[in-house]
């Protein structure tokens, strides 16, 4: 699990072997079940994820109770309730386990040590930041330009894999649109 | 204006005065009048921006030709164009000038130069980057979770700035409401 894990670093950054090494060695595995919870909203996000193999989810709630689901991690995504992992205050997201899922789980104070001490952990979490930045301008773009059928087009082209791994309850809550007009646009 | 800018900085990150010269001396100043496009929709976007005075803000148009404003930036703010600034590529986004404005503005080029040479920079860079992603976060939190009523409470609230700077149609384009039901909700 590991291995997949220093693959996608490098990937990223120009890291050293002893670099990878203690990097590698914060970051604690973890079987969670499927529907399990890792993360109540109004609780502190205090770990950030590498998602093995699984799914997880992110999500908000309205007040009348809706979940509104923000984003979806599959294999060697990474990620986690970013703002609250950020801020240390109260997650506004919970985070939803959909499949059993292996991963991998540096806490919130490792994650920030390795940032201090190492320039390319430094690097990788910019560039982390600056993907999860530009993923959220294109959320916002699309539910504020597009129609519901155009944002159902986008994530069937984009993100196939959501389709298969998504109920229709969550794909629609995905795509901030009633799980009535998703079926209707599902048998189009 | 620099004096300004200068303050900002060290707020965020530990600047040494030499450190702090070197990328002041990268910041030009420039005075953009109001209705000026200081980005195109389809453009690369090849500045970050300060604003000493005035106000910006940025947005998308749909297919309808309907302006959709993401981020409005008034005195004392940093931004740009952030997603298309890092990528490089062409913006989905503009940015506009809506008041006459004094900036300072450092290229692409000198902004990466900076990242590449200064610890502090890079910690300031990925400041930003982490308060940017906390807005963009709240903002679809907004869009998905709340009424077009509660959406104007939270801009009457939070940023009240807005209210004032802001046209009827603008305000309404960012709140993704229509300009009559913004209306209606001022008139309450």
């Amino acid at each position: 699990m590991k291995n997949s894990l220093e693959h996608l670093l490098k990937h990223i950054a120009a890291f050293e072997r002893s670099e990878l090494d203690t990097i590698l060695d914060c970051f604690k595995p973890k079987s969670v079940k499927k529907n399990t919870l890792l993360l109540s909203a109004g609780n502190i996000c205090r770990e950030f994820y590498y998602i093995h193999t699984g799914c997880l989810r992110t999500a908000f709630i309205d007040a009348k109770g809706n979940e509104m689901t923000r984003l979806v991690l599959t294999d060697c995504n990474i990620g986690t309730a970013l703002a609250s992992f950020i801020s240390q205050k109260p997650s506004v997201e919970f985070i939803e386990v959909l499949e059993d899922t292996e991963l991998l789980a540096v806490s919130h104070h490792s994650f920030y040590q390795l940032n201090r001490e190492y320039r390319c952990w430094n690097f990788f979490y910019q560039r982390m930041l600056e993907m999860a930045y530009s993923y959220q301008n294109r959320r916002i773009e699309q539910l504020v330009t597009l129609s519901a059928q155009q944002r159902y087009h986008q994530v069937l082209n984009d993100q196939p894999l959501l389709i298969q791994k998504l109920s229709n309850k969550l794909l629609a809550s995905y795509l901030d649109i009633r799980e009535e007009t998703l079926s209707r646009l599902k048998s189009v």
